[in-house]
């Protein structure tokens, strides 16, 4: 290992952030390294994959809602891209999405979205109760009405860990299953990563980089990463990093979000489009798989699952789809989703030379996965910071001067 | 193997049941077999381990009212017992049984409970909505009311699965992992059973014995375990065996109970007893677990946890508690109750010569264990039926005499 040459760029994090930004940035022919303990199994692995710009919009948040919805119209090409250079499906889904009314209090705050995403211009359609049992029969008679947003697609957040982990691979990245401990800074330029030594991991709690879980693999052997350029986008942990001082680095924290994965039979589809109410949103698969998520909580780096929220989602998903109560329970799935200060993703150089953040997708990590990946690469390849991300500069919060673009990395 | 003399008795089932008669008839002098593919892994594991037979009393069995009263007399002798054979904890503990009402309907309900275990002698305590509070302070402001069943205690299923495993092995009994295919029978009377070959296990929904899940080991191979007497105590599987009629069999059906396993802090309780209402149980262990339960239902050899069951247990648990939903949850279990036509177990000598059965213990098999193990290991012993067994004769559903105490077995 130290006899490598040290590469153009490390990516620490191998979640699908930083997967996608390795695998384009191999692509345009940097050399890439990738360090994660355990790849894919964050965040990204917790996700329920919904490409739903359109009924995530939340009020205040236009210059996120761009970024969204042109991630939205990158994703048909960027999924069929990944399985092109994987082999293997993602589980790309049109089919929309379809937000419903449990009752008049709900159909009350369905209206008050319906004309905001008018105003947004927003491809959205007004349904009565009858209309959106005629298009999901499985909804419970109780539904007073819906939004249906055909736009909306899904991936499956799982099969796309494993094709851009494959991705990667055949492209030339690097993967070091390690924990990084700390970066590398000389004369106030970030040179590189320490990785951890072998031995127990920290709790997390200790707000240190843990970008996955699992036990310290043995190369990991506290040697210094050398690298062009390091790229952040380690999640929630990205922001306890050792080596530089806590202020310049992103003020990324954890929202731990609660997820249920149900399976039922493929030839029996629950519903055929993702279904959300206000508090629940389900989204089947083709193979009979059904994820209802999620919960919002701020609990620190806490990743138990509990009663509370499993009963909270189940209660939520039966009242909106009853036939819920006959699939099966298969597996509860904690996720810390990387939270950030305004809820938009902080993209491009960072704090001192040498450094680029890409991380605070909070909940649309990998809606969101195409144009970072595409933009972060552009970046480290060109070393300017393109126009699409330069609204999301992670000194925005700092008070100092907004990072241009144009601006130069290295 | 082959070069073993034949046990004095084979025992077909390592659950509770099994192991404990097992464990006494070793104790009494006998060469006994168990053989089990997964001991201790079936209802027994799944249990909540709840010693109540004062709140689970139902109308119109009172033949099992005594049988059950007569167990729950037997149980800390019992566990002492098994605690000094094994050196292991069983997790026996006292504190009563706290039944309560959510509201007027169920405290209505509750009052017919009430007066019917006083006329059946019981000792319970009709309490206040307040006094129920003062006993349990976490339970739901809105609990209209309560029956305090002081003498129901609760034990550590999974812990005394344990213990009972290695009392049986010190007492030396011989622990074969396989699965019974077969009994073999000679001349109208059962002389030992036919182990399966390895491979597949079959699907359980064929009805075929399959006492404990998991892969066939490589040790059974077709051959047979001949014996003096066979005792079938393999739960809901004992009616599928082969080499009998079905009529010979004991008439026991599965009944799917899900439960849930919590887990919260040691040192902040739950709830201090048993806490019931009329749809669920809780049952708190003084390590901080807690185990929520369960459904009855009539599926047949179906184990699928489903989403809706947990959603039930879960809003049941919370009515009641309220803080359940802090508490991880750890585990979702089902188990098959071996159900049977009266709710009363199966128990003595059935069918041919040489069979001997113990079964049918329906919800009661953790209470039943002692009284079930003393008995039928006495009934080995001696060729005779225990008196407080005789009421339970497996061929009472057949329109045949019913076995009289005193008959011998062999």
């Amino acid at each position: 290992m130290t006899h490598q040459p040290s590469p153009d760029a490390v990516v620490v994090g191998g979640g699908v952030i930083g997967l996608g930004i390795a695998w384009r940035a191999a692509l345009a022919g940097m050399a890439v390294t990738v360090v994660d303990e355990a790849p894919g199994r964050g965040a990204s692995w917790a996700a329920a994959g919904m490409l739903a710009p359109v009924t995530e919009v939340h009020y205040g948040e236009r210059p996120l809602l761009s970024l969204n919805l042109a991630a939205a119209a990158r994703w048909p090409a960027f999924a069929a891209e990944v399985e092109e250079a994987s082999g293997l499906p993602v589980g790309y889904r049109p089919g929309g999405t379809l937000a419903v009314a449990r009752d008049a209090d709900d159909n009350a705050a369905l209206e008050d979205l319906y004309q905001f995403q008018l105003r947004c211009g927003l491809e959205v359609e007004r349904l009565r109760s009858r209309e959106c049992r005629q298009l999901e029969p499985g909804l419970a008679p109780s539904i007073r009405g819906g939004i249906l947003a055909a736009g909306d697609h899904q991936v499956d957040n799982r099969a796309l860990v494993e094709a851009l982990l494959v991705a990667c691979q055949r492209a030339g990245v690097r993967m070091v299953r390690a924990r990084v401990a700390e970066l590398a800074v000389e004369a106030g330029r970030v040179t590189g990563v320490l990785l951890a030594s072998g031995g127990p991991v920290p709790s997390r709690a200790d707000g240190e980089l843990l970008a996955g879980g699992g036990p310290v693999p043995s190369r990991a052997d506290g040697e210094t990463l050398a690298a062009g350029v390091v790229v952040l986008a380690a999640g929630c942990w990205s922001g306890g990093l050792r080596g530089l001082a806590a202020e310049a680095l992103p003020p990324v924290r954890p929202v731990k979000g609660q997820l249920l994965y149900l399976r039922g039979r493929a030839d029996q589809p629950l519903c055929s489009r993702n279904v959300r109410g206000l508090e629940v949103y389900v989204v089947p698969r083709t193979d009979g798989r059904v994820v209802v998520g999620a919960t919002i909580e701020e609990q620190g780096f806490d990743t138990t699952v509990t009663a509370g929220a499993v009963a909270d989602l189940l209660r939520a998903a039966l009242e909106l789809l009853p036939d819920v109560a006959e699939l099966e329970l298969a597996e509860t799935v904690v996720g810390l989703r990387p939270g950030s200060p305004d809820n938009a993703p902080m993209l491009g150089p960072a704090g001192p030379d040498g450094l680029v953040v890409a991380t605070g997708h909070y909940r649309n990590g990998i809606l969101l996965t195409p144009v970072t990946a595409d933009a972060i690469a552009e970046l480290l390849v060109t070393g300017r910071v393109p126009e699409m991300i330069a609204p999301f500069a992670p000194g925005r919060f700092t008070g100092g001067v907004p990072t241009a673009p144009g601006r130069r990395v290295s």
